[in-house]
């Protein structure tokens, strides 16, 4: 294992002070931690939950090398239509095993840029359309259902390009991920022999980073992905660990939800200081507010609302915050012990002696000493923290931390008592938005939004 | 004015229904209004608080633009060297005005590229160090103190560099952007013969993107700055209305208060559906949480916890919890009602008749649906929602906006009874950085630190 999780500064009587978690209410939860590993133990054999065994399963990963290595100098441009958990894995991984700033250049043949294309903004889509040449970029189409409104129209727009561009060559710049069997992609993808490959069935979009959605990506970029997956597999190992205080995922989802529920802390800062981390927080974000923020069984609505910082950027952002607002909030610093490309901060020319204390460091030195300066300043203002500790940034370690979080949060759907692996209330927005696109079959949801007046005079101001 | 502020669905009763500020609430307000509102004219009129006269010194713009002018052809990259308040505004207008994707390609002289370092992980300086080559690089170094010891790092790595290559002709390749007389920089700038801007002591840096902090480098990138002060003068001249039901900057400071004190929403998500207005979130995040994020006098910790999504984007990450989680967040949409670059979505081919409903329609359309849908859902769900309508993405509707939520942090810093315009809570993390980082005079903090244990090894895990 390489990654550890310190939760000293969780526990009420801790060097924080009084604000966190009980010892009876953390006893109670290790006394049930045998029953809810069964339960997540059962959704894997049954089959219903399959994120867990993604690292076992290296054939999609040697696929994909393989693909990106027989189309190796073909492409300058990676272009992922994809949206949510279809792209937000890939650029967390991205940011964190891609050589910093590669998307800041012209690609080339040899170092490909990427084009995470989330969102339907004609600007953006346009501005990707005008910068990434098609016949130069490979597209990788991202949606189980093959309806995702945002993913599909951006398809339709860039196959078009392709194929006034290439003809019936389009095909080659072309690969889909999707179901196995079921939606609009795979029967596409098989009448025109394009490449494909799957989504299982039993992962669901926010859980699937570690599937093809990551790993093509991931192969066309050049990550080391058998030591990702390595890293994930040692991650969920111990995450299945019987004994509670040696458990990660079971102490982090626990102390995280009676934080929550028990001591008023729901809002759950993730603080990477690490600019390759830093997309984590992002992907963190949809797996818990998706996750776990949902309507119980009686109707009530439950769930931690995750929320970014960036070290140190944040600390001149959202620090004072932290330290002086309401203790509604509790932090997971993410602490890298050995940065690499590491640069040495030269001494100050004269005039500039006040910085002296400066010249001689190293920006590692710097910002690793902001890291543990906020952690105890946080403390000292009786703010529960914790911390995980990265031996280094790589494939290894943040595979790991992929599946520590991922199966934290399963375990923090039966704490909350919701079904961690849905997502009803995003039902209402879609058939809304169909409704208001004119779909067939959506006329009554049509009439009713045209209905639905949500604005008065006398309340609009400008 | 430009801008409209649409508040129909915060007011109890609304559409949204019951959730929402009282019609007693917010008479109260305004019987309040005038009071508060002569607080900030007379902050405004002693010259304690800046940045309402920003708009009107158009000096600073003008100076911008002939020094850009002087040196066009000179720069590839803008390299600014700023974090917190010295970094935001420009991120969020360089978004909002430059081409989108323009760091997406080498930079050019005539299109330079833009980077903000606005972190100390040697993996973002470095990479920095090696993308934009210092010789066809403007840095741009902004600190008021001088002493921000992020900046200042940075300031001495990319000096040396400069100079290795240059010699002396390293002083064509700096801009100064610090206090007027105070600090350490107006010094070395004044002995170097500097070009330098002043930030007026007035003006802190989250208020600051109007001053030459976000001038300079906008008149290098090409922005329209005097249509960015006009809409700000605009803006500014509507949130001082004497009529409460009138003023954008009251109305929202004061329903969005009421929301947090009286109604149980303390998490403000500002949720822009454009991609070019998605960077207004992080400026809005650090004004919001350094300005009302205290401890009153009376020692309790108050401020709301703003918190980004950005549409569509998030529907796929964040509106489940939104919709059916606890009811503690307030919502403001960011609505742009006519979208450049609009591109039209072709027709499906053949196997994707699904897709139907797309063919023929625009992006454009396509985005306003879902604003509107994740809109009207979030409202069904309950919740309280409010829109700013854009009729457009431009210099001047971005100027209007960030003086409205100036005036209205300024504003409501009076609501919660704190000083908008301090950040005290920073300095105990600064002190902290300072003793482990060895600086001279803070040995009784280096000792304090080293003793400050916050691990314990039955409490870490891996």
């Amino acid at each position: 294992m390489a990654l550890k999780l310190d939760y000293t500064c969780l526990l009420a009587g801790g060097p924080q002070g009084e604000t966190g978690v009980s010892a009876d209410d953390l006893a109670a939860a290790e006394a049930a931690h045998g029953a809810r590993l069964g339960r997540l133990r059962a959704q894997r054999a049954e089959g219903s939950v399959g994120f867990y065994d993604l690292p076992d399963e290296r054939g999609p990963a040697r696929a994909a090398m393989e693909y990106a290595e027989s189309r190796r100098g073909h492409f300058e441009n990676v272009v992922v239509l994809g949206i949510g958990g279809s792209a937000l894995g890939t650029l967390a991984l991205h940011a964190a095993l891609s050589p910093p700033l590669v998307d800041h250049e012209r690609g080339t043949t040899n170092r490909p840029r990427l084009f995470v294309v989330d969102n339907v903004d004609p600007v953006l889509v346009s501005g990707v359309l005008r910068t990434a040449n098609p016949a130069r970029s490979l597209f990788v189409v991202i949606s189980k259902s093959g309806s995702t409104a945002e993913t599909m129209s951006q398809f339709l727009l860039f196959l078009e390009a392709l194929k006034v561009q290439l003809k019936d060559k389009w095909t080659e710049h072309v690969v889909v991920i999707t179901d196995g069997s079921k939606g609009h992609l795979r029967p596409f993808a098989d009448a025109h022999d394009l490449v494909s490959f799957t989504v299982p069935d039993n992962v669901g979009g926010r859980f699937s980073a570690l599937s093809a959605v990551g790993l093509l990506p991931g192969a066309c970029l050049g990550w080391d992905l058998e030591a990702l997956l390595d890293g994930a597999s040692a991650g969920r190992d111990a995450c299945l660990r019987d004994d509670f205080r040696d458990n990660p995922a079971a102490l982090y989802a626990t102390t995280h939800h009676l934080l929550d529920t028990r001591v008023g802390c729901p809002i759950q800062v993730l603080f990477p200081y690490s600019h390759q981390l830093r997309l984590l927080a992002d992907w963190q974000v949809q797996l818990v507010a998706e996750s776990l923020g949902k309507r119980t069984a009686d109707g009530v609505g439950v769930g931690p609302t995750p929320h970014k910082a960036v070290g140190a950027t944040d600390q001149h952002s959202q620090v004072q915050l932290f330290a002086e607002g309401p203790v509604d909030k509790v932090f997971t610093f993410l602490r890298v012990l050995e940065h690499t490309d590491d640069v040495i901060i030269p001494e100050p020319p004269p005039g500039l002696e006040a910085l002296d204390y400066l010249g001689g460091k190293s920006f590692a030195q710097l910002i690793d000493a902001e890291c543990r300066a906020t952690n105890i300043a946080l403390v000292d203002a009786g703010r529960p923290c914790c911390a995980i500790l990265f031996p280094r940034v790589s494939a290894a370690t943040v595979g790991e931390y992929l599946m520590w979080m991922e199966v934290a949060t399963a375990y923090g759907g039966q704490l909350y008592g919701v079904d961690a692996f849905d997502q009803p209330g995003v039902e209402a927005g879609k058939v809304a938005t169909y409704g208001l696109m004119g779909r067939s079959g959506f006329e009554a949801e049509a009439a009713r939004v045209s209905a639905r007046h949500l604005s008065d005079a006398a309340t609009l101001v400008g």
